[in-house]
C-alpha cells in the first residue's frame, strides 16, 4: 500500500466531480486522469486538470493511488463491475450507497462524500465541507481521512446507516428548504415584487442557526399561533391548491414540535 | 410637520422593538421614551436607549417626531385607540396589518416594516435589512423612508396588498425553511449525528441563490427523479408520519416545478 494519496483518477465529470478534482487540485493532489462516458464532460475536465482523459473505462491506466467514482447513484455499480484492478484503493462519493458496492471489486475500498450542494459554475470554499469517510480497512479509513484533511477542516468517520440518516437530513435541509426559497419567489412573481427583497432575511434565517437550535430560533405565525394571519394565509392560498398544503402541514408541524419542546 | 424625525417614542419592548431601538441608535437617531405594558421589559429598553419608560401609555410624551407602534399585530389597534394625539405621526411596523388601523386616530400614520426575523441576543447587521415604507401622506412617506436610510441601504415603497403578500411569502422563506433545519436535526438525532455536520450545507443553500434562481438552484432525488433514494427515504420516515407527508408533498411540489421551468 502507499503511505498517502497523491495520484488519482477521477471517474466522473459532472458537477461532484468537478468540484472535487478542483478541491483535489487546489490541496496540491495530482489529477492523473479523467474517464467520464462523455467524452465532452471528460475533455473539459481533463482540461481543467490538465491531465489525460477517455469516455473508456477499459483505458483506465493502472498507476494511480486513488480512482474516485463520482457519478450518479444509479450509475456506481455499473462502473464498479468492470474496473480492472483487484488491489487499487477504489471509493465513491455517494451519500445513499453502500460501499459495499466495491467489495467484491477490490480489497481495498471505501467512501469519500462530501456533503454539500454542488452546482456548476458557482464556486465553493472547500475547507468548510464536511467530508464522511468509511473504508474496508484501517489503513483505507486513514488514507481518506488524509486526503480529506487536505482539502477542509470537516471530517467524519461516517458508517453507511449514519450516512444513509445524514443524507435524508440533508434533503430536508437542502433541497426542501431551497422549494421554500422557489415557493416565495413564486408568490412574489404575482404581486410583481422582485425576489431580491427576501435575500437578506434568507441569509440570516441561515446565519441564526449558527449559534441557535432551530427549534429556539424559529419566529412567526405559526409558532405565535397567531390563528388570524394564519387564516388570512390560508385564504391568500386558495388559488395554489399545492403551497395551500404544505402551509398547513407545516404550521402543524411548527406546533406540534413547539408542544414537544 | 418637522422636516425630519429626530427624536422618537418607542411602544413595545420586544424583539422587534429592541432591535429597531439599537438600529435607530446606531443612526444617530434619540429614542425619548419607550413604553411597554411590560414595566420590566419598559425599563430593559429603556436603559439600552439610556431614556424614560413607563407602562402607561397616557405617560406618552408629546414631543416626538414618531411613535413607532412595535407590538404583537393582534394588539396594534388596542394601542392605537388610546393614543392621545391627533395631529402626530404614528407609524407601526407590522407585515399583515393594513395602516387604515390608524386613520381614525391620527391624520399622520404609516408603515414602518423591516422584512427581517429577530431574536433577542442574536446581533444583526441593519444594513441590510429592507424595510418596507407606506403612509398616508407624501410628505409622511419621504420621512419615514428618511428615516430608514439612515439604518438601510434596501428601502422599498410598498402598499398593503404588496406587503401582505410578502409577509405571505417570508414565511415559506423563513419560517418554513427553519423548519426544514429544525426537522434536519430531529432526524439526525436518531443516529445521534452532530448537527453542526449540516451547517456548511445550510448556509451553501442560503448563499447559492443568491447568485441564482431557487428554482435553478435545485439538487437532489426529486430533482433529478430518483426514485429508488426516495422509496429509501420514505421508508426510512415511516416511523414519523409527518415527516413523511412533508417529504411526499415537497417531492411533489418540486417535481412539478421543473415541469413547468
Amino acid at each position: 500500500m502507499t503511505k498517502a494519496i497523491d495520484n488519482i483518477i477521477i471517474i466522473g465529470a459532472g458537477n461532484v466531480a468537478t468540484h472535487l478534482a478542483r478541491a483535489l487540485l487546489q490541496s496540491n493532489k495530482k489529477i492523473i486522469q479523467v474517464i467520464s462516458k462523455s467524452v465532452t464532460s471528460a475533455q473539459t475536465l481533463g482540461e481543467i486538470c490538465n491531465c489525460q482523459f477517455t469516455s473508456k473505462i477499459h483505458e483506465v491506466s493502472d498507476n494511480a493511488d486513488l480512482y474516485l467514482i463520482a457519478v450518479p447513484d444509479d450509475s456506481i455499480k455499473e462502473i464498479a463491475e468492470i474496473f480492472p484492478f483487484k488491489n487499487k484503493l477504489l471509493a465513491h462519493t455517494s451519500g445513499s450507497v453502500s460501499m459495499d458496492v466495491l467489495k467484491e471489486i477490490t480489497v481495498n475500498y471505501g467512501v469519500f462524500y462530501p456533503l454539500q450542494t454542488f452546482t456548476k459554475n458557482i464556486s465553493l470554499e472547500y475547507e468548510n465541507i464536511p467530508f464522511c469517510i468509511e473504508a474496508s480497512t484501517n489503513e483505507n479509513t486513514e488514507l481518506l481521512i488524509q486526503l480529506a484533511s487536505g482539502i477542509s477542516k470537516n471530517i467524519y468517520k461516517i458508517d453507511f446507516k449514519q450516512r444513509r440518516q445524514l443524507h435524508l437530513a440533508a434533503v430536508f435541509a437542502c433541497n426542501f428548504s431551497n422549494h421554500m426559497y422557489s415557493i416565495a419567489e413564486d408568490i412574489l412573481s404575482h404581486e410583481e415584487i422582485p425576489f431580491d427583497i427576501l435575500k437578506p432575511l434568507i441569509q440570516e434565517t441561515a446565519r441564526k442557526i449558527e449559534s441557535l437550535s432551530p427549534k429556539m430560533a424559529q419566529t412567526g405565525p405559526a409558532v405565535r399561533n397567531d390563528k388570524l394571519t394564519i387564516t388570512k394565509h390560508l385564504d391568500k392560498l386558495k388559488s395554489f391548491e399545492d403551497y395551500q398544503k404544505i402551509y398547513t402541514f407545516m404550521t402543524q408541524s411548527i406546533q406540534k414540535e413547539q408542544k414537544r419542546k
